[in-house]
């Protein structure tokens, strides 16, 4: 696959996505949606988007990593992170990534945020210098926990008051206690 | 759809799941397994299949209907419930729903046994006359950790001590204290 490296390459995968996102939006099944239609749709060749990726779920999951990356960095500025603060940009951050939320329900990749959340939450782990017995045990659950703790913040009509369910967040995850040092 | 109300009907269900359950084992893609091969290697005509199930979907998901209601029976029969009899009897009864675990996977439709544990988690929550804030976050954020729990479970190669993983459930749970009265 390409490396983002020029302008004209960044500029036909943008497309690509945006096409992909057409279908989602339009009702179109993920299965019905084949690669000549997401190239015809951007106005590209066919050969054009296998020089870009090599699957529609390609499409996704490359995305899903840059955002999974810039995620990261919001937490690595924490020089001390609390339950509190970690709740606060999870939420924050995901509340602006509805359509990868969508996205990955749509081509049934949930499971690879899952499993990205589980990576993410050993580096949590490994970072705050905690010695966990089971460690694959914690990162699974709490990555499925928060997985389902965001869904079901974003995709709920009425948002609740932000404070409340941060406050949510810590209770239920007893403050972070299996993944960080401090509460 | 038939109801189970016949041997006859118990038996072609049986026929079609079995069959369903041989294209995985042999490596076929989900999407690639046709109704018509399913049909074909069960002995039984495509109206048959269509007499039976809307689709191949149903015929795993009326199964795991079938697997949560004697999973709920099992729960149903505690008077109390602490925190490790409920990993207990999660843990135990899943070990032997391997396949189930499988068939989910290979099909995609993971989330739908996330949101039948939230169903479960719910009626807990209710069975312990507990009064519950913002009840859809608590039960989906537990029916996502219970999920990756029992995942991890089951695909470890190496299998844990019982007892070992059982305190590591209720440590992450807090005792399931949001789920359950008592400790």
């Amino acid at each position: 696959m390409h490396k983002k490296t020029d302008k004209r390459i960044v500029r036909t995968q943008e497309l690509i996505f945006n096409s992909l996102q057409y279908f989602m939006e339009k009702g179109v099944a993920y299965s019905e949606t084949s690669i000549q239609d997401i190239s015809d749709n951007a106005g590209i060749a066919r050969q054009t988007f296998y020089r870009n990726y090599l699957s529609k779920d390609e499409v996704i999951l490359l995305k899903l990593d840059e955002v999974m990356d810039c995620f990261m960095s919001n937490i690595v500025d924490c020089k001390i992170l609390h339950a509190s603060d970690l709740a606060a940009i999870l939420i924050k951050y995901w509340s602006n990534e509805v359509k990868m939320f969508e996205l990955l329900e749509w081509a049934g990749l949930e499971k690879k945020l899952i499993d990205r959340l589980s990576t993410f939450n050993k580096q949590i782990i490994e970072k705050n210098e905690k010695s966990v017995d089971n460690i694959e045990y914690v990162a699974n659950y709490f990555a499925g926990a928060i997985y389902m703790f965001l869904k079901t913040f974003i995709t709920n009509k009425k948002r609740n008051n932000l404070e409340e369910i941060i406050n949510l967040f810590c209770k239920l995850t007893n403050n972070c206690s299996a993944l960080l040092n401090i509460g």
